[in-house]
């Protein structure tokens, strides 16, 4: 059976969210478009405010065209011409970096319209914009955040119950997967479960089938402790939890490599050999990516029924409208949501 | 006042140090030896057992002459034609890969004559190739490693009563200190004191001037926690401990930056900023230099009267004299502990 999601895929524009409209997002969304023929970007149409846009365009003098499209289907005609824009209109004139409470709804609208077309096949996957958590918040915004907020949409939990979703930060040199994210690092060694691990694999080795096109996938998994515990004496979270799940997981369909000693898995000969690491805390996972691709690292949720990436980075208010603010994450999203889409598309042939 | 150990520093030859006769340490010796006018290396002697040498030599057919001398200074000028040894017999025959007690006491003789030609002046700095502590303790050494071992030595302690040495990895991208070393991640929260800090960041200034040639030197200092904590929003450590003791150190004659989130402080432009990093646990600092320098990292014990580095890796058993042993680690310590004669030689002028 063929479901909305499936067809066309590759000639459906991406759909992007403006995120907060007083931040980087309109600029980096008009500067992204700006390099679709040297960047060689497909298709994309931003779900936000016109006016906003336009204005955003004016102070930056970056002369983007800006055309309003009807439908998903719309934009990819006029990508070449123009940024394709749904328009999402702001409730209140947007000063730029300075989020208001006001603009909480039509921010979360642009995301609520975007998983909506792609959900019903009309656009191929979402790239999100960054937002401010504690502005949503003002506006009656329930979720930890962003990526918690799609996976309600996508009617999943994040970490929740089901532990259905989870982060991933890809680049050209590594992808890694932090097992724990915002958490003091007093509270990581508790937090490493056989479940949460367990999870984390099986939602990792889908996704590197699915939608990065790696038939048999290989994961690695660090170490909590130095050396990886060194059979046990510097810590005992590899011999009882770490080693003894992986054991349990190892299969034909997956290579498992692990847990190893995390200081030496990541230099250019080690990254060869998987295709995937699970770390077990935010700066084992970030500390290397960002090492090796600073600025051009995305993030992409895991475990969604659709795809989703976005920039490593905030909405940086403090910026906002100045010219300054790289593209480069935005694009690298935009370019992987599109590899993913290609790739689950060649899947399901 | 001029000491022995600050006369003529530049012509004085390196103590390099057997390391585990049956490790890799003759055979990366006998490697480095060979590439002196590729790699421009400055004089070294050994301190080791000559048969052993040649019987390693003959065994890996890289025919190195071996000249035994009498002094370092007769090291100096032997070191074109051969590499120069101050012998050290081995008590029993050495079994290639296998270690012995009975070798105990010349490997750690061996580290004592080299270390009693530096502190008297005869030997500029001492290069330490690895030791297996497990077969040392067999042979009654009451040191928990090396390094405690050369800080007894120069009658110091290791981050013992007085906090007095500490470990640095160098390369040419990185360098970097970090606080807590083999000790389980769950421990690390509660090691991290004021005092640790304040003893790190102390030595690492004094010997960034003295040992490294920088005249005002930038620490930067990462967090425990992601984000450094955001705020005290994901953990206190930064807030109660590691920010107020920068505060209290900040002064003109040392820069401290941080602390900052660890990861984004290890990516090209941000390392432009400082001089040398200090890192809460082994992860965190050795992650990000084993990623970019995976074979050159050099090991740097800071504190010690004398200058000592070592490679940055183990004795290697089950690859000795195959071959295969990479000597590009020894390299860059000799070359390193080279430099710093030269920069503490010119800061005492």
């Amino acid at each position: 059976m063929i479901t909305p999601l499936e067809r066309n895929a590759p000639s459906r524009p991406l759909a992007l969210t403006m995120g907060d409209p007083a931040g980087i997002g309109p600029e980096l969304a008009l500067k992204a478009w700006a390099t679709r023929g040297a960047e060689n970007l497909s298709p994309f149409c931003i779900y936000a405010c016109a006016e906003t846009l336009r204005a955003r365009d004016a102070l930056l003098g970056s002369n983007v065209p800006i055309e309003v499209v009807a439908s998903p289907g719309d934009a990819a005609d006029a990508f070449e011409r123009a940024l394709p824009v749904i328009d999402v209109p702001v409730a209140e004139p947007v000063v730029v970096g300075l989020p208001s409470p006001g603009n909480g709804a039509p921010t979360i609208a642009a995301i609520t319209r975007a998983v909506d077309d792609v959900k019903s096949g009309h656009a191929a996957a979402v790239v999100t914009n960054p937002i401010a958590k504690s502005v949503l918040y003002a506006a009656g915004f329930k979720y930890p955040g962003h990526t918690e907020f799609l996976a309600a949409l996508a009617d999943k939990h994040w970490l929740g119950a089901g532990h259905t979703a989870i982060m991933m930060l890809a680049s050209d040199e590594l992808r890694v997967v932090p097992l724990t994210i915002h958490v003091p690092l007093a509270s990581v060694p508790e937090m490493i479960t056989r479940e949460l691990i367990e999870t984390a694999v099986r939602i990792t080795a889908e996704s590197l089938r699915r939608d990065f096109g790696v038939a048999q996938p290989r994961i690695a998994i660090a170490g909590l402790n130095p050396h990886a515990g060194e059979d046990g004496t510097i810590g005992r979270e590899e011999e009882e939890i770490i080693g003894p799940v992986l054991s349990a997981l190892r299969s034909d369909s997956v290579t498992l490599i692990g847990p190893l000693s995390a200081d030496t898995m990541f230099h250019a000969a080690a990254r060869a050999t998987y295709d995937a690491a699970i770390c077990m805390y935010h700066d084992q996972a970030l500390i290397p990516i960002k090492t090796l691709a600073f600025d051009k690292g995305v993030n992409v949720t895991l475990g969604l029924p659709f795809i989703r990436t976005s920039p490593d980075h905030g909405t940086a208010f403090g910026i906002a409208a100045r010219g300054i603010a790289s593209p480069q994450s935005l694009i690298e999203a935009l370019r992987l949501a599109n590899r993913m889409v290609h790739a689950r598309a060649k899947a399901r042939i």
